[in-house]
């Protein structure tokens, strides 16, 4: 990020405008996700893929680290550091069950990536605190309406057919761009999802690849290395 | 915004006044609102006309981002950051259905309007919080008349025939001002949006905008590029 | 406003006395209504003249801006920043109301104006605010006794005959003290807040003019610059 | 007020000692006072009084400014912030009916005065808000017992025979030393305190004296410039 | 107070160690004590005698300023701001009618005395506030032990047979050290303890000494420059 | 850790973002555990080891200090601050009882690793605290399941085989990524932890070492110096 | 202690690491501590010995200053801000009380030890207070078991058979772990103590020494110089 000198005389605070209108505190909380690794949400015709690059470390044991099961129909990506990202899922599942107790119903995926938003703005206007150094993309599927939004450190929501984020961003869209196509089959999802991280990040391999897939008939599925090996992906 | 030495001394916090009795972190936030995308209000005969612009990347999907539905009667066209809009529209909409289930009948434009700009205001007196970096229009009809207001990070309210704001401001209120006269026909509404926008933004397309009408027959009303396409409206 | 350099060194918060025992943030806020329109009130036989300056760009719906109704036999005329005007005169009708209720009568004048001094002062002695950025005048008849004060940032009160603020003072208070008299009717109370407020800013135009008279007869009445020319006001 | 480099370091908030012991945000705000109008209060035979100088403009309604009644038997005379010391008095009146209530007397002057004193105190050992920039004179009579306190922005609270403060205090409190006796009479106390006033301003006029007995006949009466006139009060 | 540039890093907050380990806000309230008035306090067999130099300017009237009485067997001598002094003093007063109301007897001087250094103490650990700027010396007697305690701005709590504080401490605790014994006389003591203020302070009179004795006979009495003479008190 | 210019200017607060998009007082935290004994967890067929380095000086009597007991198979690893894990094991033991009391079951190993990694994640969110200098690994065994999970300062969370963390962490855990695997038997696991420390810290003895093991058959069981050299543990 | 430029930059306040994951105010409270009296805890076959060394002024009177009982057979050695040794040594007697409520039995040594060191780690990881400027030996006996233990400023807790802290730890620690042995006597200990002392202090006399003995025939015992002198202490 190219700094000016009167910039940093406003960056210390999330609670000052800089002269010019900008927030650099959440400019700078949008830089940890830049770095983070590259995830992405893909809807297809029956349902939604969530996928995240990760690396695993030898001894390491493979837990869900980007990509997060919500409830049986909504899942969550996340990008920038992993510990504010399993706060933010924390207090979106929470978010998930209240609004079943209340209404008897799963909560719609529009529902739950505004309180996600929502939360993220928060942490932009009042003075004590820092930004959430995140962005999220919520997947689901709700009365056949397959669903992806994004929300970025700001709390800016919006609702996509299908987007990256994370240091491949740049990479990733472009192939998203080229490739989606509004029927997609699950298994082309599924491919288009792999092919769009491996554009973003060029070095990776199967196993660096966290994926799940929401639709209505299998709800939340995780698909592991192995299972997208033999489910032929190619790679 | 150009600079002095001084200013630099006075503009960290919302709650110093400057020598010469300026606030500046309120400038500064009014600062963001001109680097937002053009939105304006127009009465006409039987309603109001809410528009914006706004920029929808090819995978994105076209939800409202700009102008908000509030109730049946009224709307809030924005301009500025976009997740304080949608905090800011949040506040609105409670506010809204609070004065329905206290006072049984739906909100006057002219309070609704108050309830907002004293918002605004208190995020510029008490420390520890940063100003709105968000200007407002609200557009209504109410027994019959329709009225539109405009609020800025200050807290000001204004009451108008017809406003514009964010980057393009400038050249749609001199088209404004040109061409607003008092009865309007809604199609005439119409076609004046779409054309102040224009001038306030040079290289906008049709699809760019956002549009929503709000009148006593049909209530709030959106129209898509393709509505205003098809309604045959000058481009 | 003349700085020193020791000045500067004072004047970044509202807590601090400068060494020679004056708080500069006070006098800034000072300076917010010097800058503001001006606004007047004065005494008459049997009322009380309100009236201010303003002007009203092309396509904005004249609504009162500067002197406001706050209950049949008080208004408050106000100078400085416009959006703080409306909270503490927000601030002001309730406390008439809860006065109405407590009491069963209409707040007396003195009383009302001294709340809103208190309120001044209070933003003036605790951290973590700011001054309010504004002057008020206000008028009312009680009992048969028409009233005006003026209370300004720092929260002084003082009771006046008649008296300007806001930009046009100095030549608008002149103005006053010439031609001020005991026993003016009121038609005469209007000519002479109109010839004031042309004293105070040369440039103005009858319809720049914001005007209210309270008596016990017709109680809070406002005049549009049309009324003001029917009824003959010399300009 | 003389200023070194050191004093500098040590002079932004109320909670910070210099490394020589003072407390400089208190000293300033002495300052204010030291320049306020002058006020002093007598005691005499058989009660006391207290007076202030003080200016009103042409149009200015003459209303009590410097010294105020608080209940029938007991006054306040005060130099410095005005707005403060309306607040002051405001609690010292609310204090005064709280004694009333509880004990079915009247308030001892002392009692009353060590309050005040009290209130002051506070505001210079906790951070977040600024000294009182004001001292008070507190005069009163209770069975029998004329007495005439002082207190001032540190908290300090002392009982004199008679005192004056402000910005005419050197020359005033030196013309009451040598003419204040243990016997005056009420008139001979009116006439010291004008005398006084006078020392301490030299081109002050009758017109420029508030002033007010407190005696166990007559209570808390005032007088103004007309009555003193016709008193025959030398000037 | 000799400083030193490193002094200077650390010295305005008393929530902030040195490097060494000092805590400079402390020690710059002590400074505070060092200027004040020398205060002392002296056991004998019977009682403890409590005494303070003081100057009553001519008008003032002489009440109690550095010697307090708290309940019918103990006082407590203060040195440093006398707001303080009076605030603390009204805390111990209130704790000893608890404890009378509690425990149905007097509070003993130990108590007490701790009750005043845990006070001091918590004004030196925790921010936004300054240290009380005061040393006290609490003496009494109960079952027929008298005693003396001594607290400083710190919250440090020490007994003594005898020990002065304030600007004359280090001439009159040698006087108290070279003069004190165990088994004095009332009449003794008193001598004891003018001597030693004036040791302290070379150029008082006795109508600068204001003393008080405690003893199981008598209880507090205050002696009056006027008794001292009587007394036949050398001076 | 190799400093810039910039990083000075955004790493005194928790709240604060440097412009690439860094925490830097959470890095400094892990700095603060860089430096700490060397501590382990490694799984094997039926348990899992937990296992620190530390220092006995002469006289001290040998406690646990660096691997905890939290229930009857749940343990905790620390390595950084030693009062701030005596802390953080105290909430996490709370936390394992209030589990078992709601749900009469052991905490699962999983559940208070996640609590542990959320209380370090809310200290690098809010202001007016420090991030713990800490990290944690926690081993148990549930339903046969042997697991352990390490958290870092950020509040980090994942699952490992095994890990190493403190001064000798790169060695050790090159050691133990040479020799771990699956089926270990714990003779063979408390090799490999007594082994993997060597290698972090190359100069200490089996007295050096705390070590205990988690499992089925005999719960939390501690294993002294004398107990490891009794085993034939290699050194 | 040597300081670094860089360290000037982190050492201001509690709640800030320095970039090598030092927490410098700690390390400034722990300086305090050091120059502290020396003070030290020593268990024996029966019991636990604390002493410490202090001067009394000639006039003071002997009270408990730097040894004190908490229960029966529990007592606290402190070393560093006397103040701050009483408040926490009152901390702990309450604590020892209510655990005595709450279980009928006396509270064990090393549960008080972890209440005083919890107090400790608090004050370093919170903002707005500083940390305590003090270190504890907690010395008692339970169930026939003499126990010692020492906290610091961080909150460190460790048990130790014999431990000396304060300006002349290292010499007597040097002596302790020369003369220390398993099986002292009463006696032995109590010479071991003095001598220790002397070693760290070398002009002090026996008067200087404050010296307590816990065991569970006589509970807690004090020491004077002359009980000291007649069991014939060596010196």
């Amino acid at each position: 990020m190219q700094m000016t000198n009167q910039q940093q005389q406003y960056d210390r605070g999330i609670t000052i405008f800089s002269p010019d209108g900008r927030l650099f505190q959440v400019e700078y909380a949008k830089e940890a996700v830049k770095k983070g690794a590259t995830a992405l949400g893909i809807t297809y015709d029956e349902g939604t893929v969530l996928a995240a690059t990760r690396s695993t470390p030898e001894l390491q044991v493979r837990n869900p680290e980007k990509v997060f099961k919500v409830d049986e129909h909504l899942g969550i990506a996340t990008s920038g550091l992993v510990a504010d990202g399993r706060k933010l899922v924390d207090e979106a599942r929470n978010e998930a069950q209240k609004h079943m107790m209340t209404y008897d119903e799963e909560i719609p995926t529009s529902v739950l990536a505004k309180f996600i938003a929502d939360r993220c703005q928060h942490f932009t206007q009042y003075g004590g605190v820092r930004p959430y150094g995140l962005s999220t993309i919520t997947g689901g599927i709700k009365d056949g309406n397959p669903k992806v939004y994004h929300t970025d450190p700001s709390g800016t929501l919006n609702q996509w057919n299908a987007i990256a984020i994370g240091k491949g961003r740049e990479e990733a869209n472009e192939h998203l761009e080229d490739e989606w196509e509004r029927d997609l089959s699950e298994d082309e999802a599924i491919d288009l999802a792999v092919s769009a991280l491996k554009e973003g990040e060029e070095d990776i391999e199967l196993e660096n690849i966290e994926l799940s897939v929401v639709d209505e008939k299998d709800n939340f599925q995780r698909f592991t290395p192995e299972d997208l090996d033999e489910k032929g992906v190619e790679f």
